[in-house]
């Protein structure tokens, strides 16, 4: 089967992979589309030492189903944390906090840029068909979105900045601004403020971010310097939620946290169910998002794509 | 009057300062005994440019009060941040985090290594006369201790990890402790232990802190060592909270924090009132942590016991 590889940071497009083999709780999907994501373009800079194929936003078919809730021919998107089921954290229901877990795309299992790919059947969620493969292929961002709402309360009365809007920081965006939260956001390119605009959604530039003044700040840019206006807008006693990994070590004014009762939450995979509800009741649209289409054979061109400062979404039409 | 004066990082003794003057809503105090601080360290090695008499635990008899619930006479002890009453914050509730606050010893306010000192009628509190003088000095740091229970919901189940056993971080252990939460303390020196083993308190050394295990985790060192310890012990999920101030900038990895959807919390001064309470019920005794008296005449002298290793509390008797 046909495949994008990554092996020592360097990326190559091939067509001789074996179809992969499934365990006794896995099922075999044929990826349909799928998504770059951040994550990914990092993964091919050395973030994390991961060789294999590359890829974990997707939306498949059912190939082949050991049972339960699937059948051959089944359209659906998969949580990418495969967990082993035993361990202390999937006992307490932790189960993307897995110790042993694996990871699609990411950790120890090869991920969606390919024509097929494998998950364990409890990981895959059925797409209701009044949801297109173009809109399907956004559940995973926008269950990693929709996670800040599992972690936290959020009041209505909450000012809430988002520094960031990129492909994860639209998604947010349009998660929190749909939840009807007081939300401001930080959006540096004209592009991405076009993006804010079409939906509605206020937008400033970071010169007018005014310190000490916001109950909640999300930062999804993955930068220190957003990292550090996140600080500067919080409030004392505000929480700041952090949605984008970091490169390396970061380093920030640790007495400004304690003096002022700052708390800092990591965020990180979300609930795959109400991602595929906001999408059927269409109070998400994230389609627009997508800046370019590419035929799976052309996949290199289309990470490369990827990687060029303006452009939000890149998918893969299998 | 007599005080214990810092003006550019130099700590003089002066027996030549004028009685502090009252406004309309202050009461004047004459101090009865004052403890040592880590803070007051600091602040005197340049922590924060602050000019004035030092000092932040204390208790005193009131001598000048303008009404309120108090008389001349009454024994107290007093919350170190005065408020505004005014700020968005004040009307808030989070009077702690008034943007205009002094506090004494520490922000635009003398402090209480002298014979007088003046603080808003509301922020002080009556000592119960069952409660020794050398015990209710305590009140200040048990109050910022048992900030950890008022910010956080913490569960019986919840390991819980106190990293730091120094001043502060002792009378956290004797407030988590006699909370029956389940701790198991970071102790390094012998002294700190055995004042552990005393309330029989569980301590470990470093080394035998266990990664990725910890439900909660308090960091009372200061230290980035200490920080960074805090980040390998807790769990996925897990809490830290941050109960000492940093010197600076602190370098984490950050990726973890949010891989790991790990929390970090800010923790700062405390409700007095409980402190008061728990005192009066012996539930904490913290007179053993006096390591040395000083008559205030030789300030000077018990400010640098304070500052050598193996030196717990350390108080000016005046």
């Amino acid at each position: 089967m046909r495949g994008l590889w990554l092996s020592d940071q360097r990326l190559t497009f091939r067509d001789d992979l074996e179809l992969p083999l499934t365990t006794a709780d896995e099922a075999l999907i044929r990826v349909r589309v799928a998504g770059i994501c951040r994550t990914d373009l990092e993964l091919s800079r050395g973030y994390y030492p991961f060789n294999g194929i590359l890829g974990h936003e997707f939306v498949g078919e059912v190939v082949e189903s050991p049972g339960g809730h699937l059948e051959k021919g089944d359209r659906v998107v998969g949580k990418i944390n495969a967990a082993c089921g035993d361990c202390f954290f999937c006992n307490k229901g932790l189960r993307t906090h897995c110790l042993g877990r694996t990871v699609l795309g990411i950790v120890d299992r090869n991920g969606a840029f390919a024509d097929f790919l494998t998950l364990p059947v409890e990981n895959l969620v059925k797409v209701p068909t009044s949801i297109p493969d173009e809109a399907a292929v956004f559940v995973e961002p926008i269950a990693a979105a929709l996670q800040i709402l599992e972690q936290l309360q959020i009041s209505p009365s909450d000012r809430v900045l988002l520094i960031g809007a990129g492909k994860l920081g639209q998604l947010v965006a349009q998660v929190l601004f749909s939840a009807n939260l007081d939300l401001t956001v930080v959006a540096r390119y004209s592009l991405q403020r076009e993006f804010l605009e079409q939906f509605g959604i206020r937008w400033i530039d970071e010169p007018q971010v005014r310190a000490v003044e916001m109950d909640l700040v999300v930062e999804a840019t993955g930068s220190i310097a957003g990292l550090e206006l996140a600080l500067s807008a919080v409030r004392p006693r505000g929480r700041i939620v952090l949605k984008s990994t970091y490169r390396g070590q970061a380093s920030v004014d640790f007495s400004r946290i304690v003096v002022d009762e700052i708390s800092l939450i990591g965020s990180r995979c979300g609930p795959f169910s109400p991602a595929v509800r906001l999408l059927e009741e269409q109070k998400i649209d994230p389609r627009p998002l997508i800046s370019c289409r590419y035929p799976f054979d052309q996949a290199l061109e289309g990470f490369g794509k990827a990687c060029e400062s303006g452009v939000m979404k890149v998918i893969y039409e299998m």
